[in-house]
């Protein structure tokens, strides 16, 4: 991570930090860590104050540390996390609250009561907030992602013919995002046939059949950055029902995507989408219709029917609406989107639609 | 999982509730509430009292639920997690206290805190030193994983070849795990020549050389059950240096080994990997020599220098020291053991050590 990027988010989390009247924050989160240190190691905490960003972390990661965070000063620990921490404060002296995390486990909250000397706080979605507005580094990250899993599903349409299971298939897939030199941002879901209506579908040995319906989902991890994609085929011969839910369910995705711009709240997005499918009375999922994506493919915002977020540009997330008819089929549409003043930009157009 | 397993686990954990005087454990950690309910999908929490275990799920998994946990009572929520424990604890009446784990978060304890209008408590380890004694399903699930897991690294020798990038060879043998109609553990490490000196290291298009060192580093999932192992091999011209830091790990791994029984301390088995180590003055590792397997891939026991843990018959755990020298080598030589009254089993025993 570039040094100039990192300072740039320290300043933004810092305004965050003005404007909620917080002295310091003790940051327990992984993917919270690495976005404000660059730090790609484990096991680590930062405490952030006015003046120094702290990463504490233990003699395996040192090294490392130093490498990646130039602008961090580097606490190496020889006893427990919290001990660590109280260590650094009553160091510093300047400190007199510490606010935490609301997403840090009970355990450290309790480790840390029993050493710390201070007031204790807490806050919630400090960093994830920030977090929530892709900078230029971390787009192109999830361009790059986007344009390898474009190329890795047209490797694998030369397996996708009747006879080759859903593990197989989705091994395929996993091989070439490997070959590729990235990993998978979560485990692919293969469903062949009516599998297809459970949206969390585990892929099994069930083969595939001569006229029959594919929905892959899947996501591929680049530099740190996390890309997420949904696509549904058929082979054979044409089902009538199918291709009808499918044109309602692109609909419905199509109409989201264009009411999407800076300013709108997250909430009509998701209104948007679930017309178009409740309007054919067809049923309408029951997940939401989109989540944020970045180091973690789940983040904020979330695009669902509470969600009161406006929409900022930067922002960056999936928009998947999709049709369940348990014991028929499922189809689902997923691709990612930046927003902008205007408007969006879809990240995924380029990956097929279309064996 | 079959129903009689589930009694006899919740069993095991009432007895435990009473010891400790708990009269109603909120369980909010994923491979507690499926360990103690058989549920396998997400998003839901179990609260168990003296008499009934029930599970709080939402709609999309309502039917999963009631097919998975017939001996829990099913809890369909449509309010936040924290609003659904109040309007049932309200309820039920004869409950005073809750318990809370403390590996939750902070925001859940803090949602709790506002809604239940009862006396909250945390304790840490209830369910996991339940779940660090293996039963018989669960012995038989690692056994599983870890065939499969000998059986899909042979199948992948044939790759072992010079040309082999890090990242494919990775892929391959992710790619036979699936077609074996399992998943990984964790994500397969896959090191060439000095990469193996870093015990985190992720697979890069490194090639292999014509003489070269490979550490592989891989888990089988099956059946929800992990298993955990590593292998190191030379391909072309044999290094003297290379064989006789192997055989040193190897005689250290066979001395944490013959260790191994019902009621000796942890510490010690660690201590006793570590001597062999040190006495053929190579460096020694700065991770544990090993931890628990089950439901999830890092679980008690650990086995480490700090761990006064007695060992017990049914205990699983890996037995993996090491010697890295940065530049140079790599070497982990990593197994699987069952402990037994009076010695242990080795779970991983028909992994290929040899190409």
């Amino acid at each position: 991570m570039n040094d100039k990027t990192i300072k740039k988010r320290i300043k933004a989390i810092r305004s965050q930090l003005i404007k909620k009247r917080i002295q310091s924050l003790l940051v327990t989160n992984p993917a919270n860590v690495t976005y404000m240190t660059g730090f790609l190691g484990g096991d680590s905490w930062v405490l952030i104050t006015d003046k120094t960003v702290y990463l504490l972390t233990d003699s395996r990661y040192t090294e490392q540390a130093k490498n990646q965070c130039p602008a961090c000063k580097i606490i190496e620990r020889n006893k427990p996390m919290a001990e660590t921490v109280a260590q650094l404060v009553k160091k510093l002296k300047s400190i007199r609250t510490i606010t935490i995390e609301k997403s840090s486990s009970l355990a450290a909250v309790e480790a840390l009561k029993k050493h710390v000397k201070l007031r204790l706080k807490t806050a919630a979605n400090i960093i994830e907030s920030v977090r929530s507005i892709k900078d230029k580094n971390e787009i192109a990250a999830i361009r790059a992602a986007a344009r390898i899993a474009a190329k890795v599903l047209k490797q694998t349409f030369t397996h996708i013919k009747p006879g080759i299971t859903e593990n197989e298939l989705a091994g395929r897939l996993d091989f070439q995002i490997r070959k590729a030199t990235a990993t998978n941002s979560f485990e692919t879901i293969v469903a062949f046939g009516p599998n297809a209506s459970r949206p969390h579908h585990q892929p099994t040995s069930r083969k595939l059949k001569k006229n029959d319906m594919v929905l892959i989902d899947f996501g591929v991890k680049f530099k740190g950055y996390c890309c997420d994609i949904t696509r549904c085929f058929t082979i054979g011969r044409q089902n009538s029902f199918y291709k009808k839910v499918y044109d309602v369910v692109q609909d419905a995705q199509t109409a989201a995507i264009k009411m999407l711009k800076a300013g709108v709240t997250a909430k009509k997005i998701d209104a948007a989408a679930r017309e178009v499918i409740a309007k054919y009375d067809l049923p309408v999922y029951g997940h939401g219709t989109g989540h944020g994506l970045g180091l973690q493919v789940h983040e904020q915002p979330l695009i669902s029917a509470n969600s009161n977020v406006k929409l900022q540009p930067g922002m960056v997330f999936t928009i998947e609406p999709a049709v369940y008819i348990p014991g028929k089929l499922g189809i689902r549409i997923e691709d990612d989107v930046l927003v902008t003043k205007t408007g969006c930009k879809i990240l995924t157009g380029n990956c097929p639609r279309r064996l």
